[in-house]
Formats: C-alpha cells, structure tokens, sequence
C-alpha cells in the first residue's frame, strides 16, 4: 500500500464488517463512553436493535470537557462550579490524539470532528526539579542542548582514548566522531562549550538583529548547566517524554474541546441512549440477559432484557454491581485497581506565558506534585482570559491531592506553579480541579495493569462470557488511551457478532 | 519581569517610540515588502508624511502566497497559472514564524494576523538518502530512537572500560549510565536490541491493541538499522534540523497562508502605495532625496521628492540601479549575491499522505535536489485535493533547476518525490515550481552574506548615508526570515528619526 509497507502494522484498518445474517437481535450496551458509543453505532449499522444505558446525565464519559457554567460534583459532597469566560475550556480526561491512533482519527473524519495539532514539545517550555541547578527551572532548549553536548563531548572522547577501537572500525570512528561534533556542536577541539555556532541551539544572550549593531551575542560558558546536575533522570525523562512513541508529534486535539469527539458519536446514535440509569444487575442465561437498573433522579426500577450485552461500566464500578459470569471473569473485574490522576485547570486574566515569556503551547515538567503545567494549543494571541492545565499529578500524588478540598487543591496548583511563573497569583482568575478517584461515574482515571494481573486475569476479562462481553480501555493493551476503549469495543462486537451468528 | 530574567535577549521590546518633534518631514519608502510597509506605519505614526513606491502591481514582496487563479511570471518569459482548488495554497517565500520572532509575532497580535501551528518534527515523517539504508527511505522515529540508542550504547560501554574516570566521578559515571539505559532505551545488559520496552521509542510490528489478542509485538531486531549507516550525515543533520534554534517548536504559520501577514501590514498603510513604480534613480542632497521611477505599464517616467528615504529594494535590483550612496555603500550594495531557492507547491487529489500513511504535516528529507517535502499543516483530514511543498532546493541545485522550465521542474519533482510516496503519480493533479533567481522583483531568495563580506560591508550597508537607510532582511543578522526584515527596518527608521531630529 505505501513505499515501506508499514500500514499492516496497525490494528485497525477501517471499519468492521460484522455481516449479521440474523438481523433484529437485540443488544443492550452499558456506558455512554466512547466505546460505548461505538458499539452502539457499528452493531446497529450491521442489523443489531440497540439501546444504550449511561449512569450519568451527559454521554461521552470520560471524553469531557469542562466550560463556564458546567458544575462538577464529586463522591464526598464538593461541587465546583466551572467560571471560565466564553470560549475557554479543559479537558479532564483525555485530551489528545497521536497520529498513529488510527482507529479514533479515522471517526474524528467519518464523523466530522475537526482536529488541531496539540503542541507537545516545546523547546521555549520549562524542566524543573528541586534536586537539580539549585532548584531554577531551565528552558527545554537549554536542557536539550546541554545534554546532547556533553554526551557527544563523552563520546567523542572515548574514541579519542581508542577505548572503542573493537567496537567500530577505524571509518566509523571517524564517522561517529563528526557526527558527534555536528550533532552536539562541539567546538574545534570537540569541547561542548560556547560558540558563536552554539546559538543554533541555545539561542543568544543578544539575538541577531538589523542594522549596524545587528551581530548576535553567544550565551556565556558560565550560563552552560552543570554536567552532573544534566544527567540527573528529571533531564533525560523530560527528553525521553517526547520521543516516546505516545507522545511523539504530530499530536492533535478536536477544535474547541475534546468532547466534540463523544459529540460526534452521539450525534450517530443519539436515539438510543437511556440517560440516568444506573446498573444494578447484570444477568444472564440460555436465552437472554437482563440488567436491572434504578433511576438516579427519581428512583424507579426497571428490568430491561436483550439477546446481547456489551459492558463498558468501568472495573471499578462494576466491581461493586452483581454481574453474572464466570468466577474468572469475577476474579478479573476485581483485579484491576484504578489510577487517581487529577488535572487542574486555572483560568487566568491574560496569556502572560505568550506574552511575558514566547511560550506558546507546550508541556513545563515539574518533581513537585502538580507534576507539569501545560499551556494552550488554541487560541493563540488571544487577548483576555485564557485557561492552562495547572497540574496533571501521578497517580499517588494524585490520591493525596484528592483528600484535599477542591479550593485547598487550587491552592496547591498555584503555589507550585509559581515555581515557573511570577506573574501566577496576580493573573490568577479561577480555577477546578478534577480528582478521578471521586467521579462518580468511573471512581479513578483509568485500569491500572500490572505485568502480573495481566498475565492472570486479562484474557479472562476480555473473552466474551456468555453473553456478555466487556470493553472499554481496561479492555486493552492501550490502557488509559481513547484509541485503546476504540479498539476494545471493535474487538467486543465482533466477538458478540461471531457468537450470535452461531447461536 | 519573567522568573527567569529572559526577556532582555530579544532584539524586539515593543514597538519604536521616534518621539519626533519636527512633524510632516517627508519620507519616501522604496519597495512595499514587510521591510518598507513596517517603516511607513512607524514613521507616519511619528508624525512623518510617508508615500511607498512599489514596482510589482501587489504588496508584500517576497512574503507572497499562491491560490488558484495567481499567475506566475518568470525572467526568460515562462508563465504560470496556478490551477490548486479553491482553499489550497503555497508559499513560496517565508512560510513559517519561530516563537521567538517577537517583533513579527508583536504585530501579528496587533494587526489581527491568526497563527496556527506549523508542524515541524513529525516523527512519521521520512528521512531518506541514496547513501544510507539501501537508499530506503526510513520513518525519523525509527532514526531517531536507533541513533540515540547506539549513541547511548557506546557511551555506556566507554564507561564500562573505565575510559572516562578521569572524566567523571563515581559517582557520575553510575548517573550518566543509568541516563544512557533510560534515553537510549538500552536492555538489562545495556545493549540497544529490540525489546517490548522499545515500543516506547520505536513503536511495534503489531500495535498494542483491544480484546484477548491486543499484545503488542515488537518490532524485530533485524529492522534495527544499520550502526554505520546511522552515523552517517543525512541522519544526524535532520535530527539536528528540529533542534536548530530557529526551526524549533513552536513554530507558526498565519492562518490562510503567508501573506495575510503582509495583507495585514498593508490594511494599516493602504492610502500610501504608488504601485507599477520601476525606481530608475536614487539621488539626494542636503535638501533632500529625489526618486526617478518608470511606471511599469504605461512607461511614464517620474521624479518624486522627499527628505528621506528608506530603501528596501532587494541588492540583486539595488545594484543595477543608479544610487548616489557613499562609495562604500555602493560597494557594499554590489557585494552580496542571491540565494536561488526554488519551491514547488504540487496538488494531489487527495491528502494520500494522511489516509494512506498518517502523516500530518512536517516533513522528510532527501539527499535528492528537491532536498524536503513538507506536508500541509492545515485541513487534516479535509476530502478533495491537497497541496503540498514539493521541493525546497538548496540553493545551487535551485539555480540548475531554474534552468529547466517549469514543466520540467514540475517533472522532477515528481520523479524524486516518488522515493517517498508510490502514490505521487496516480494523485498528481497540478504543480507550480517558483524559481527565485528569475523572479522579477528580488533577482533571488534572499542575500547570501559570508563571513567576509559580512566583516567588510555590513556596517557600511547599514548605517545610513546621508538621507538614504537601507532595509531588508538583507541589512540584518537574520537573513532570509521576515523578522530579519522587520528588525532591519526598525534599526534604519530609528537611525532616520535621529538624524531627522538633529537636521
């Protein structure tokens, strides 16, 4: 198909062909979520009668997106009311999509969602660790720059001592020691130290300019960060973050908030939802399974039945519901704890990081809780308030973090913050912080497998029971990702499709 | 003013306060390229009377975009009508503004220019060379991730030989390996070889994916590529390329194409151009400055006067014109040739790159004339046909290329782009090539400045002469960037306002 050939290596190569021959057979799916939703829209286009039941009052799940005006109410009793102006927003949950993430781009097409790229790596963006160069955060540029300096330095110093004469024949000693000197811009003497060229990475002290005092400025030598403090893991985590495959460019994110991705989903099948239901049953036998569920506003019962059922509940509330399967399907939904993520957005009065400082966009890595600070990738130049993703704690960080109440957290966000921006407090607006392990709809971010509880309990999880089958991102090898709870459900349905047809 | 004290490297602090105190001098503004529209808007908000001349029938001189419908005539007689679809575009001068041009990206913000993105680093983007790999083009993730590992590797085994004791203490020699094994992603026994952890880096032959059978699958080891071929130049200079101080992310492009910059500049001195105007003389006394000009199309000739001038002519023309300059501005004037770039915009039915292979701008890198391609950073995803830039040339392969018509061109940018896309043939629908060095208004790209005559002309190119400054990206340390051009002309109007105020 392409010139390398590569595209075999994706699982997902264009929509199922499930091919009912039995059309009519019913199937209830559970979550609104995007796998959910998917589900939904595929089984039905292939014959099936759907219908969706969703806990909650709004569809997408954790595709969500936070606005002026949304509340948000945690297990606990804090509410937040979101104040944001018009326009801006946050992403709680997930919030971008890598381009080999085939499967969700190729519905962000097929349903009309506009994407933009998410600006990931950020070279004008900050590293900040309090063990490393006396606690001063560094510009990306300069971390990267030094780093890649000083081990060309080493390397090319340890050809020079012939220690690598086995290892590379005398051409490629040679080889690799130009390509240190051009790739860390060493100097003549293959030193890493300050130099006119240098400015090709680090920038200037006085940047090139017009006229007849134009000529640029070389940073000083004493400005170069110190070998030891370089090596330290905060530096090559920070530059190991973007090569990731995960995170690696070209990222995107749906114009205008990443719920316009579950919007695009339920505007397909938008007929099918039961909102408000909450499952507190799940049986099944020969003929059929039956999920009872209980209103959440007004309390009413019900018993609704179907040939089918595609779970999307998240393990950690189906674990707490009565769901008839096999003890080691059982044993599977219990096995899996969930992470406790929390992501702050803060509105401030101005976008002082584009204005002050040329950051545009991008990721500030932090060792204090709030882990990074993320500014926006939209909206650019914009004058008047704008919103930044404040904190994007790990997970144990984030189970302290939850414990706190909800302006306590911002608090929090704003002082470690401060660490980067001066201006933080006085363009300081407003603020929410999302604590996962408090939703209601899902208690935690996402299914956190050991390499262990995979081994026991994921196949056990993922096989069609019955009749019933799960999905979602616990249901994946792509944990924690939108294209993961993709892929899962295209797994489920053709599992349940396979089975239905024998039936 | 920043918690990092920053702000002061940039040349651009805000906008000229020229403080005249002697309003309604005259100033004539030769050429209506950024340079020239930036000086009349200063200068007239000063209190100066301001008239532009300019000898194409459009504003904005190099900074310029191409749309269905725009026509393309070249020195020697060849013409070309762009037939792209309506939204589609090229640049084929300037196309992208780094974070830290703040003086373009100040009036950007302040005439209302929308930025977007422009995608640089795409890890799925190509880098190929005849030399290397076969002459196989190869994804920069898979160069990336196998040149930081060999990198990382040998680093690790010099350390392991106790080569860089001297170097570095026990204590670092443990920190810089351990940095090795986690940003080379070297295996337990410190060796680069493909392990399920290289996913992270490489991405998988089968990617991790939903359902019992969602275990990812390594890539193998035999597809590492080659040590030797690794070190080789094509391959370190497209990974230093991303980390160049002036091609890093954030990177922009206006919104709509390059030229609603200048499109913006020109709303703000719209009642001040002379157009068709082909300057033929430049005199002055101690009175004042006297233009001799011939209307391109009707051949009228005309003198107009005024008590200063700022000339933004390109050197190419500058130097066949008749200018009563010092001596040594005059040499300085004939001392610095062109480059003579050439880009092609090459439109395709359809955006084969995004459906076909996921890549989403950026762009890959060739030993071959057309030296890159880059993909369109806008309408992801948008049906219909696409452009894309289908050759930037180095510039002596540009002046043998401008040699061939641009049917010839348009060929030969088909052949070599063939080596990264089999689709190219099938998809073509039309091209345009712009050859610089034959383009009437700039004889060239931009001013090629060497370090010698740097040291020998530049003072004297841009200090002024008497009622006569100079500006252009030609009179700056950043050539062949707008903000070169914009940093110039505020140098030159600021050496005006003084001399004007002494006068």
């Amino acid at each position: 198909m392409t010139v390398l050939g590569h595209a075999a290596e994706s699982r997902f190569t264009g929509p199922p062909n499930l091919q009912t021959h039995r059309k009519g057979q019913t199937v209830l799916v559970l979550g609104a979520g995007l796998a959910g939703m998917l589900a939904a829209y595929e089984l039905r286009k292939a014959g099936y009668s759907v219908r969706i039941l969703e806990y909650q009052a709004r569809t997408g799940g954790r595709n969500w997106t936070l606005r002026g005006g949304d509340r948000v109410a945690e297990m606990g009793g804090a509410v937040q009311d979101v104040k944001f102006a018009a326009g801006n927003y946050i992403n709680p949950g997930p919030w971008r999509v890598p381009y080999h993430h085939r499967a969700l781009l190729h519905y962000c097409r097929a349903f009309g969602v506009s994407l933009e790229p998410f600006i990931q790596l950020n070279y004008n963006a900050l590293v900040h660790s309090s063990d490393t160069f006396g606690g001063k955060p560094q510009r990306y540029r300069d971390v990267a720059a030094d780093f890649t300096g000083n081990v060309a330095e080493l390397l090319a110093k340890s050809i020079d001592a012939h220690t690598l004469d086995k290892e590379l024949t005398q051409e490629d000693r040679a080889r690799v020691r130009e390509a240190m000197r051009g790739w860390g811009v060493l100097d003549a003497d293959m030193r890493y130290t300050s130099t006119l060229h240098l400015g090709s990475r680090r920038g200037w002290d006085q940047r090139p300019g017009g006229g007849p005092d134009g000529a640029p400025v070389p940073v000083s030598t004493s400005s170069l960060l110190d070998r030891h403090d370089l090596f330290a893991p905060p530096v090559w985590q920070a530059l190991s973050y973007f090569m990731n495959y995960e995170m690696q460019t070209t990222m995107f994110q749906p114009v205008g908030g990443v719920d316009m991705i579950g919007k695009g989903f339920a505007a397909q099948v938008s007929d099918l939802f039961t909102m408000n239901a909450r499952v507190t049953r799940i049986a099944q036998d020969d003929h059929g399974v039956s999920v009872s569920w209980t209103h959440t506003e007004t309390g009413a019962t019900s018993v609704e039945k179907a040939d089918w059922c595609v779970c999307t509940i998240p393990l950690s509330i189906l674990s707490q519901i009565d769901v008839q399967v096999s003890p080691a399907m059982r044993a599977a939904i219990g096995a899996v704890p969930y992470t406790s993520h929390i992501k702050m957005g803060l509105e401030f009065k101005r976008r002082f990081w584009e204005e002050d400082e040329g950051i545009y966009g991008g990721i500030s890595f932090t060792s204090q809780e709030i882990s990074q600070i993320s500014y926006p990738s939209y909206g650019f130049h914009k004058p008047g308030p704008a919103v930044l993703l404040g904190a994007y704690t790990k997970n144990m960080a984030g189970l302290d973090i939850a414990g706190m109440t909800p302006a306590e957290r911002i608090e929090l966000g704003l002082r470690q913050g401060e660490v980067f921006h001066s201006q933080y407090r006085k363009e300081f607006s407003n603020g929410v912080a999302v604590a996962w392990s408090r939703m209601p709809g899902s208690l935690g971010c996402c299914a956190m497998w050991s390499e262990e509880s995979r081994k026991q309990h994921y196949r056990n999880l993922t096989t069609m029971d019955g009749r019933v089958v799960l999905a979602g991102e616990h249901a994946s090898y792509l944990g924690c990702w939108q294209e993961g709870a993709l892929l899962s459900s295209l797994d489920a349905i053709s599992q349940l499709n396979k089975r239905a047809q024998a039936n």
